[in-house]
């Protein structure tokens, strides 16, 4: 009674993958798979007593360093959680006799106190023999890719005692852009949920957190400067609210895992919840010949409307240390505009006729050059390209429409803009929930291009929108499917085209997940050594 | 970028659900929807600390009696989460004065240590007015309910004191079946994950919990007669099993809400589990002449299954104490028996033929007539009836076939045996996750026939099956979907088709399915005064 004729189809291509993933004991046991990786049978057992990080002699990094410091603190825990959790009483270590293992970290450049960008080296060296295990890397954010996959490498026995490999790992990310968006919009999450995220985020090398945190339905951020727009626009002005120093703690949680953060402020359509708290923003609607009492996207023909936005980015860019800021400018509906006199009379004035693609792209173009002189990268939605494919300026284009995405990204990079590409996942559409696969054969370069347009593609980006999710659904709707793009955007794409290969790979890597507390939903029949026990 | 045309159109009736949402306040505040209720305006304030439940004079059930004792604790808690927490300091009651709030309930026939059954009586009276409300029912169960929809109309201010408003129902459940089918063989489930969710299904008055236990892949139900079965048979003989105490624990716990345990011991197909621990019990399947090495369902031609069922369904007998078992009988592939020479000798003696179907109602047949000699009801998927629709004797068939359902609901009625409907309300189908409506418009009784036939059909039932669920995401997608389906079954049809009017109200729900610590997801756009904060 349990199975449709879908159903009976995917027991077959399990059945025929069981196969495939008995016989792998933890080679290859890494994910985002590596670019270079060498297993050997040879094992060494880990005794957590004799188990130790240190920093390389020749590394610029030393003991001190912020990022790294915690980084060894957290890996312990990960990579020997009985020990953490006060089980561990040594006697699994009676037999193999234990040794001590010491995993040396050694960084070129120190950079310890920074914040990761868009030119952070990510690479890693990681070679792992009898006793120890040499990480080199060039900076800290690399060296924490590379502790990420050496804590991937140990297992455990049915004993519960701690081996790993003779491994070698030559590693870096195909994308320097590999991002995750959280709508906070329209649903609140709780600091909490952000956090944990974030540190999934970092257990699949994502490095970038897309923080969508305008939209209609609420304006969470406490904004210094205009306090009003949370008071009066979130969905409560005390519980549901980001203050300034939940902000901050986003972003220090996320730059010891090497994250940055990128927050969107996306105007002019979706900016509903600002219409509350700062009136005369948004542009009055008019029936006729008098205002319907509703409100339009934001204003693009008053002054105060420039004024608002450019004290508002001053704000970003003091809060936001990334040098990206996501400036949004898709969806904009052009009735309201229409229908008001004045935006018709300014249309007229500025000689637009009656092309409000025009108006839009006036209003990006203004908010993008303020973007610019607060030495700030703009990243707008591909509706302001697709409006202005003659870009006056440089900023990149996050291609989220569904369809032929792929004649976007060659349109977009023929015109010279770096790009990101986000349609193909959205995890939050309302399609079948387990279908990771469609996100791992994703080949955002497979577009007639030069070298010269293929590099342009910066990277890609999962979409979890905030319709129907909250902080009750986020994570396991998230993982492990976001996993898949996840490897898309870090791994060798000839390696990892194949989904049948690398079904068990993710199946145990979401074992790894449950394991570190992360409610990773399953991806098919079967069974973790320890499953999810958070309820 | 977050809106397809589908979002779009969503929204557009979010937008005018809105407005119906503004002016309720409360009324009709309990979902399901009871039968009868009249609520007016006048409210009255709750004062933790001079609240209270008590047995009316004229109570056949007294202090002592286990399942209302129990009750009385669980839902002040309920009431009043803050009081129990320790939050409460009776600032909040200096205005309104604080007044005493009684809670009186009456039974007319005892039976606090007995279990719900089929003809359980759960209708109950409940009147709200100034300082007291009075609850009356025939049994204890109808208290039960009675309890949950009370503590639905209790609600908070902004300021945290608790209020009721003068209400009137007269309730009673439209089915006697309402069940929830949990699949622990796909996914083991957690004891926790199961008691948890029986708490929710309390709140929505399901009264049937369906424990689908074994199946192919696992068979995690600890058999005192049969220990091998789970020994070798579940996914870890320590980890993944359910003891003989664990079983108790979830009987006891569903009793204490009203809610029978209807176990699933489905063969002869889906047993590829019990294979393991059960030699010769499963039917060797032939390549050519010689034995594939493969197994098929049970063997119905030896002795020795039967004896096997036998001694299984007499243990089944003692430990479970409802009087349905659930013999399963759906989705036999005859290729593994046709294969077998035993097999096709059997057949040649019984004179079945080339009809394997009638070697199928032979098999249930007798495995039925065994239930019935063990005094218990059989319960069998549709495939049993369709095989062989003259039955010989009575037992309640369950559709769940997709497709025309109605007409299986004509035909099984016409044949005039008992029929319970789960084919519209699989929630673990690979369809969107949110698309609760689809759940709340299923019709059961649209079918052309006689009001004996309509008798017939006894109730309905939820269906979660574990190809893609675990602990991990079990919860939100059972809730607040599972709700639709809940009040189709125990409401008036009438009064609860259009899913419009609903929205507004399994909203409210499922705010208050949070503020109890279910992980219910979001139905749209919007947020709760507490969100959930389990992560």
């Amino acid at each position: 009674m349990a199975h449709t004729g879908t159903y009976s189809r995917c027991l077959q291509v399990w059945f025929s993958l069981v196969v495939v993933s008995v016989p792998l004991e933890q080679v290859e046991g890494v994910w985002p798979l590596p670019q270079q990786i060498h297993q050997s049978a040879d094992r060494y057992s880990l005794s957590p007593q004799l188990f130790s990080f240190t920093y390389g002699k020749d590394s610029a990094a030393q003991a001190g360093c912020s990022v790294l410091d915690a980084a060894f603190k957290r890996y312990f825990s990960i990579i020997f959680p009985d020990f953490t959790k006060g089980a561990e009483n040594g006697l699994h270590y009676l037999w193999p006799e234990p040794k001590p293992f010491v995993v040396s970290v050694s960084v070129k450049s120190r950079g310890c106190d920074g914040y990761p960008d868009e030119d952070s080296d990510e690479s890693y060296n990681l070679s792992v023999s009898n006793g120890q295990a040499v990480l080199r890397s060039v900076t800290v954010w690399g060296s924490l890719r590379g502790l990420e996959s050496f804590s991937q490498l140990v297992y455990q026995d049915d004993y519960g005692s701690y081996f790993l490999n003779k491994t070698e790992i030559v590693d870096f990310p195909r994308f320097a852009f590999r991002g995750l968006l959280l709508d906070t919009s329209r649903h609140y999450l709780p600091l909490h949920a952000i956090l944990k995220n974030l540190d999934a985020m970092a257990y699949s090398k994502f490095n970038v957190f897309h923080w969508h945190i305008v939209d209609d339905p609420s304006f969470p951020y406490q904004s210094r400067t205009f306090p009003d727009l949370s008071n009066k626009g979130a969905f409560h002005p005390f519980t549901h609210i980001y203050t300034q120093s939940d902000v901050m703690r986003v972003i220090e949680h996320a730059r010891m895992r090497g994250i940055r953060v990128v927050p969107e402020f996306d105007s002019p359509g979706h900016t509903q919840s600002w219409g509350k708290g700062q009136p005369d923003l948004l542009t009055p609607c008019y029936k006729g010949d008098v205002p319907s009492g509703s409100f339009g996207p934001v204003d693009p023909t008053v002054d105060t409307t420039y004024k608002f936005m450019e004290r508002l980015l001053k704000e970003v860019k003091y809060v936001f240390p990334d040098s990206y800021v996501h400036l949004g400018g898709d969806e904009v509906s052009f009735a309201c505009w229409q229908s008001n006199p004045n935006v018709r009379k300014f249309m007229e004035k500025m000689g637009f006729g009656k092309d409000f693609t025009k108006l839009e792209s006036f209003y990006m173009e203004s908010i993008m050059n303020m973007t610019a002189a607060l030495n700030k990268t703009s990243i707008v939605w591909q509706d302001v390209f697709d409006y202005h494919e003659r870009p006056r300026s440089k900023y990149v284009v996050e291609v989220w429409k569904q369809g032929c995405y792929l004649c976007e990204m060659r349109r977009v990079t023929k015109a010279g803009l770096k790009v990101i590409l986000a349609a193909p996942f959205y995890l939050d559409l309302p399609i079948p929930t387990h279908s990771w696969a469609r996100y791992y054969i994703v080949r955002p370069l497979a577009f007639r291009g030069t070298d010269e347009q293929k590099k342009l593609v910066i990277g890609g980006e999962v979409a979890m929108w905030g319709e129907y999710v909250d902080a009750t659904n986020l994570t396991p709707r998230l993982w492990p499917r976001a996993c898949a793009a996840a490897e898309r955007l870090w791994s060798d794409e000839e390696k990892t085209l194949n989904a049948d290969l690398a079904f068990p790979r993710l199946e145990e890597f979401r074992c790894q997940l449950l394991k570190r507390g992360i409610q990773a939903e399953p991806l098919f029949v079967g069974h973790c050594k320890h499953e999810y026990n958070g309820l």
